[in-house]
């Protein structure tokens, strides 16, 4: 092929697609100053590497708290480059004796990882009332089906790690303690629902925060 | 447990969560000032527990018209909780001798529970054009799948009253007789496209107020 | 138009796109027997009018037990029309004093339509642990987004029905308490990752039937 | 870079993922034998060029009928390499005077083509219930929403060929007329759900060969 | 029916349900002014027949460059109508011995129908690395699944059309020699990530523009 | 409360939904002895903790070939578990001067989370052509968008390891050097769509195996 002549002609062909598919969208990065939509958030403009890219999950979270347990999520408002992909991520530190709380992602399935240490995870299944359990080591994956409650504790004589992976950018986290005892959910509405006593439900209330 | 010295801990990694998960999107109760996207209207901020409350559907339609029905939607433009949430609801009152005539969603299934009296329900399927009827009861159900040609009237000596679920926040209604007869479309483009008389489109279309 | 020259004519074209379309899908009724996939259940051949029908929630259930309350379900399990529609129901009826108690719906919103008497209703959003609550009326609907923790009770003097659709046709049911004391899961780890006192935890499962 | 000695290395290196990922799903042609499922088709096992490869669309449809026009289907049932690809394909053929009766698609979107001659297509929205219509000549495309009423008839003086493309496998087609008159549904319903004279009903009932 | 008494009651009828729907969603022509959003554009106002038709593919494509082929699209940036509906559409024209180099669509399937001429075509699956090829004439279709590698060349005598379908509005377009040797993507990577010679990726990237 | 009294009626009614749930799906395991669907393969019965749990990632992938890389996937073929939940996962091993080459996922974004080493990782836009790149370090996360090509090669002096998890159970795995020259693809055909020299394209067809 005579590469000189054929330049200019190639040139214009391939910049022609250029304009043409400006409007194409291959991403969209979520721009938080705008409203949410129930697909996501409007696509911000002007986007580059450092959009696909998060470091907030390199540095262990504080575990010096009561459940000796950090979650640090990359969920679409910390990590905008995930808004639309399907997929986000976070990182779990659990401390020796440190418990991540029974709770659910109402808005995704979740994969677990482990990097360091041991874990102890289970779920509970809706249709069967089945509890899924396995005592995961270092290089272990585990996965936790949409909606179910679930659990992980750490299981050894050391500090565990774990990557968590959603299947949605923004999958929710709701922790069943928390729903119950850290609100103005009125104790009596709490007994009625739960069927705990009235001491254990104003007990946990006073720990974490909660009124009424 | 000694309660007392956890409390501040805890809270404090309660607290965490809360601020880092803000953006989590549970819901998205529909702003309808702004414009619709293909998944639905973008959300609203400031929430409340009204916003997923509809009263619009307790109170009767009003039955004194031709076909002697009504039907009240609780669509996302009527209910802007349902925004995004994969449902909406409508109430279907028919008065003795009413019908609600041959018509599609074209964006939703139904489910149609009757609440009093009798309805004759039915749908055309489009693969082998077969008919599928039953004549409901009180307590009754009956889906209607997306997209197809069904009916409702009222089958009893006294009035009907349904609730419809859709699987869809905003399913649509299209009517075919509104849509043949009720606007511009002229009269010899719809006998051309339905085989109907000449008479006869030009009948209904003075019923109900077509031109053309 | 000349109808009995052009009759041949038409039912010759119309016959072709029947046999044509004969695979075309409008509908796709469970086959039970069938192992079921991600997207439902397989589709059952020969499929009539009652396969679009259900009578199951014509009847109160019975509510005569410890939470005065029973949930009749009309699910794909149930119902076997609503496989692949992206809708289903139930039925709630709700004694004086009963309760339906806190549970999630792992794969649906729900939208509750109250058909006689009061029920107080619920759900606690997962980003701002917000409680969202409404005294639902006869003819007052309220919907709850798919995953959220939420509960109903009965508010009133008298007996209380409602109609509850989900936004798919199998949306499960996981009653929190019932995940936590019903089954085998260990105390131990029930009070790890719920904070529950050993007493409470030991009372509910003998209650509810649960071992370890 | 010295390829003999590397040579063996990549090899093994390729064939590994090779055996690794051959359940990976980068297609789903349909195995028509096996019972549909409400995403498609189970996949057919052993798949060649041919299978995503269809003839039929070819040759001119016959349109030596009343309507005066034949459409012939691509849809899974004909070409089952769509399958799981969420896109169809059928061919229109209108001779002079022909027309495509009113109709809708209850699974897909359309998109015409113009390939021969002149169409005057139109489409009803069900919301406000206007009549978007346009006349196509050669090259032209109109797009059609899923599920709302369509029809398309020759404008021209010569044949008219359309390629029509859908957004699903398995669009359906639902001929009003054809819905209405050309199977069982009694003419009492007919005209109480369409507001259609007794005389009208039965002529279109007899020249489409229904009964009722 | 004495329709002159009736038409009152009926037009009030069906003026009611005109404004109580006129939030219904039955399409979403794209404002390409607003942001994009993750399931597409938001929807403009004021709509008109227009926005449904486009007349962009009835031209054939300029062809006088250095592969002798021209993609012009219809994708959602060109033709605003097909936003939310799952389809767009392009015109291939590849004059005799052009060639629509190895691409992918990231986010759509492509059904390709001829309408002049013959094209060579294939793709490559992931799994198996298996390539499937077809010769095609006028009015054979093929489908390349979502994402594969795939081309098009002109296999006459004479100048080929097609008309290609994709199952979303957006799909994209990756000419693979395009995105590795006509932007800044360093020589040096191009050939760690494609095993190329140094002097055919400079060579290339002198011939498409590309700098590095 | 009186437990003993309750307990007979309780278990009654936590008995009831157990059985009529019992169709209800929370997961669905592949069943990898079915054939597969467009949503992914059918439900295995008899389900145990083990099918959620998965350890093939645990132990590094063999690196002593040619690109000094390997992947190892966790994809729906070797872990049934996350069939239907929409996420999968893979390891990638890197030693030093390795390289994971230009690829893509047709079915799935791809998130990436680095446990050791550096890795130098990029991605390339098919709208406009931009080269997307950072150089990530233990604990940094990168997003892929799906379909796009994009690469990942040692940037450092030690091994690196990385955790990849995808939007989807079956993501696929597209290496563009595997597709063009590791198969029967015919040389004339490699150059005529890719332009690359009829001796670069033999040579690595001898590298890989190719043939033709």
């Amino acid at each position: 092929m005579a590469n000189a002549m054929l330049l200019p002609v190639l040139i214009s062909f391939l910049i022609l697609p250029f304009s043409a598919l400006a409007l194409t969208q291959d991403f969209c990065v979520a721009d938080l100053a705008c409203p949410d939509t129930p697909a996501g958030y409007p696509c911000k403009p002007g986007v580059g590497a450092g959009d696909f890219y998060y470091h907030g999950l390199a540095t262990a979270g504080n575990t010096s708290n009561l459940i000796k347990a950090a979650v640090t999520p990359a969920f679409v408002g910390q990590f905008p480059g995930v808004n639309g992909l399907g997929i986000s991520a976070a990182r779990l530190d659990i401390a020796v004796g440190g418990v991540v709380p029974l709770h659910t992602h109402p808005a995704a399935s979740e994969l677990l990882f482990v990097t360091e240490g041991t874990i102890l995870a289970g779920f509970i299944s809706s249709s069967s009332n089945t509890v899924y359990t396995k005592t995961l080591y270092k290089g272990d994956i585990m996965v936790f089906p949409q909606g179910l409650l679930h659990y992980q504790y750490n299981g050894g004589g050391s500090s565990a790690v774990a990557l968590v992976a959603f299947s949605g950018p923004n999958p929710g986290l709701q922790i069943t303690d928390y729903a119950l005892f850290a609100n103005n959910l009125p104790s009596a509405v709490v007994e009625t629902v739960t069927f705990l006593d009235d001491a254990q439900v104003k007990k946990l209330k006073s720990v974490l925060g909660g009124s009424g």
